[in-house]
This record gives C-alpha cells, structure tokens and sequence, in this order.
C-alpha cells in the first residue's frame, strides 16, 4: 500500500514535469526552430534541452535522492548501466526529425526504474493531446481510459511498425529495406512514423500490432516497455530473447503473435 | 465575383458534408468494425458506404445537376473519365486500413472539379481535427490558418512519405522497397503514414517535403491537389510528366525541390 502510494506519487510528479515540457514543446513546434547536427538525420533542438533541464528540474526538485538519465547524457557518456537505486529515464523530445519538419508524431518519455524493473512510464504527445500512462501492476491508460494490446494472432493481419535508421551507409540500409521487403509479404501493411516510443504505444493501445527498431535506442525503452506491459503486451529483442537495453534493439506485440512475429523477424534478419 | 461567391458556396456546402462524415467517422473509429475485403488488404467498411451515401445525398441536395464521382463507383466502374460538368469527387474514407486498426491518420476528402479544373478540395481527419481547405486563386488553410508547402531545395534535408503498396506479390513489393532503398540514399528520413491524402496535405503544409505513390489512386488525388496548388506546391507524375488521374501514380513536392525529387524518382524505378 504504501509502495502504491508512493508509486501514485512518482506518477503524479512525472506527469506535471511531461505537461510541462509539452508546453514548451508545442509552442516551439509551430516556430522556426534552430538545429544542430547529432550524426547525419539526429538532430538536437533547443528544446530538447530546454525540455530535459526543465523535466530533470521538477524531478529533482520532489526526489533529491533518486539518480536521473536522460538521452543528452546517455549521448554524452554512451550507453547507461542501470543501478538498483530509483532512476529517472529522460526523453524530452522522441521524434526529434518529427519536431523539427512539424510532422505530429513526437513526445516527451519519462519512466522510474526501481531495481532495474520499471515501474512507471509517461509518453506524452502534446501535438495530438495523447497522453500515455502506466503503473506497475495497475494497468495502461491513454487519456485516463485504460487501453490493451489487439488480439490479433496472425501476421497477415497484422499493422506493422517500425522506424528509418539514422545511419544511412549501405550496409545499414540494404539491411534494414531487405527486412521490410520480407516482413512485407506476411503482414498486412506498414508504418513509419519516426517516434519510437510512440510506436510502443501504438502497440499498447493496439493500433499497432507490432513494433521493431534495430540501430538506435536506449534506456529510455524501458518508459514504453512499462506502459505496453500494464497493456497485456511482450517487449523483447527482435532474436525473441529478453529485451537488453544496451543493445540498441527492440520489438514489440501481444503474446498471442510474439513466436510467429520473432520467426519472421528472423527470417528476415 | 459570382464565380468567387459560388466557390465560397461550394467549399461551405463540402464542409458541412465533411463535418458530418467525420462525425461518423470519429464514432466508428472507437468501436468494434464490419469489414468485408476488397483485395488482400484493401478493407472497405460500414462506415465507407454510409459515409459516401451521406456525403453525396447532401450534395446532391443543394446542387442536383452536378456530376458525382465516388471511391466505392470508381472501384466498380473502372477508371473514371472527368467530363467538364462541376463533378464532386469523394473518398468518404481515405486510410481505411488505419480506420480498421485504429490508427488515427484518417479524413474524408471532397473536391470539385470544373472543367476538369479543381476549384475546391476540403480534406477533414476528424480522429486529429485536422481540416484541410482551399479554393482555386485563393490559398489553402489548414483550420482556417494559411499553409504554404516548405522550402526545401536539397534532397538531403527532405522527408519523405510514401505508402506501402496494395499489392503483396513479388515483384510489386520487391519494386516498391527498391525505390525506397535508392530514394533513402538521398532523402533526410521517411514516414508513411497509410492516408495518401493526408500524404498529400502534409506536403501542402510543409510537414512533409516530398511524396510519392505508385500502384493505386483515381481522381479523389485532384482533391488534395488543389490544395497542394494553393499552398504553392507542386504535383505531377513521378516520371516528371504531367499528374494524370488514370494513371494510379502521383507526386508532390515544393517547387524548388521538384527537379531533383523526378530525377531520384527516375534512379529509383
């Protein structure tokens, strides 16, 4: 009970730090916005650090303690190892390229591990007003209203998600076209649509039946994988091993498509 | 003058059919769909059909000479041919597969040609309130603020839309990811999003800076076009050609960034 309590709390706490940033978000959205080049397609705005100071500000501010990652530290010092202690995972602005061309699929990520297990996830998109939300052991909601994962258990039905990779060198791009080339024939259509956390989200509420993303990532997974497991959802490695967050990779659906989803996905590796 | 005014009529008649679509629309959206299939994942709804029926009763209503052309008299007709009668073109749902997941990148398109000439387009997504509007000479509106298309003129800073192609047998999806891959080389980032139409406004906004699609379409493509025009855009036939409404291929663009977007088109086919 009192861990619920507390957990209520962080809950609380991360969604005034998210509405926060989406605010700023929103407004620098409709502005001309100066860029900085983070690799060839990567861009860091102003607002991604406007976002992470202002999110790390209002945590810090209710929770001295706790540790604190965010995407321009895990960037600076490369890949995070998670502690034990409560951590704060930052992504102040998912969907970067998005937000700077105005194309609506961005949000701000925020999750609380706690013994490296993550038990509170935020994603909020403050363009089209979609907030997602997830407590550990007490379900997924989008808006208040409590969401799941389809129930779709064959590919050819299935909506498939994933993400263009920021490296654009042919070995990385043969690689990653041949794979939707495969995956292509089995599933019933694709969409791109350059945020990876929302993407998870799409499979937590079940607009998406699945997800991968090979080529970038992070900790910052671990807010979405939150959010799709209070949903009824599986997070894992696209080889179907458990999720690792320093390996750069994810994949995501129901349980009911996961073996089938995983053999197609290594067909097509 | 006259004509302008009963332009003004015509865009405010295609509104409120739009509106009240949407209205159907954004209800059906949230609840368990009948689908019946149309092509291997081309699904047509309950909704498409009662949509249709209610866009062009209320046409009909207020102007009983025009000519009507519709997705669902399209598909069992063949092509149509335009004659030089005010002809009302209507896609009652455009991104039906996203309608049956649940994924919010849906609108109701209505446009007005005369004298194959179109004056009026008014494209709605009701799921995200977004409405597209323009009038031949008079610019496009996006919620009733101005858009222009961007200004992009080098590939590589452009994003690019682009849809997964109907059709899942070999060599069309073996030709459709190698125009991806060749056109990835080039291009900043791609998303596709399910909604040709939508497509087609993102670059009238300047959300997107490039689009094409190859393998379906018909004359509702006139609709966004008007609006692409307005926003000082381009759009034309992936070859570079002139956009040809029986040809089932479109391309958009801004226009300084048109030459080199055909010249990628060509590399890519």
């Amino acid at each position: 009970m009192a861990e619920n309590d507390s957990l209520t709390e962080f809950l609380t706490v991360a969604i005034d730090a998210a509405m926060q940033a989406g605010e700023v978000i929103r407004k620098a959205f409709y502005q001309t916005k100066h860029v900085e080049h983070k690799g060839s397609v990567d861009l860091v705005t102003e607002t991604d650090k406007a976002c992470e100071d202002l999110i790390f500000n209002h945590l810090k501010q209710h929770f001295p303690s706790h540790k604190f990652v965010g995407e321009e530290t895990t960037a600076a010092e490369g890949v995070t190892q998670l502690t034990d202690e409560p951590t704060w995972i930052v992504d102040p602005v998912d969907g970067t390229v998005n937000f700077v061309h105005g194309f609506p699929f961005v949000c701000v990520s925020i999750g609380l591990t706690i013994k490296k297990v993550p038990v509170v996830g935020v994603v909020y998109n403050p363009i089209m007003n979609e907030f997602f939300t997830a407590i550990d052991g007490n379900g997924a909601f989008l808006n208040g209203d409590p969401i799941k994962v389809s129930s779709k258990s064959e590919l050819v039905t299935c909506l498939l998600m994933t993400e263009d990779v920021p490296q654009h060198d042919k070995a990385t791009l043969d690689a990653a076209t041949n794979r939707i080339n495969s995956l292509l024939y089995k599933v019933r259509s694709i969409r791109m649509g350059g945020s990876c956390a929302l993407g998870l989200c799409g499979v937590a509420c079940g607009r998406i039946d699945l997800f991968y993303l090979s080529g970038f990532g992070g900790p910052w997974y671990e807010t979405a994988a939150v959010i799709i497991k209070e949903a009824g959802g599986v997070v894992f490695d696209p080889s179907g091993n458990e999720f690792d967050i320093t390996a750069q990779r994810v994949a995501a659906s129901n349980p009911l498509v996961k073996d089938a989803f995983v053999e197609a996905l290594q067909q097509s590796a």
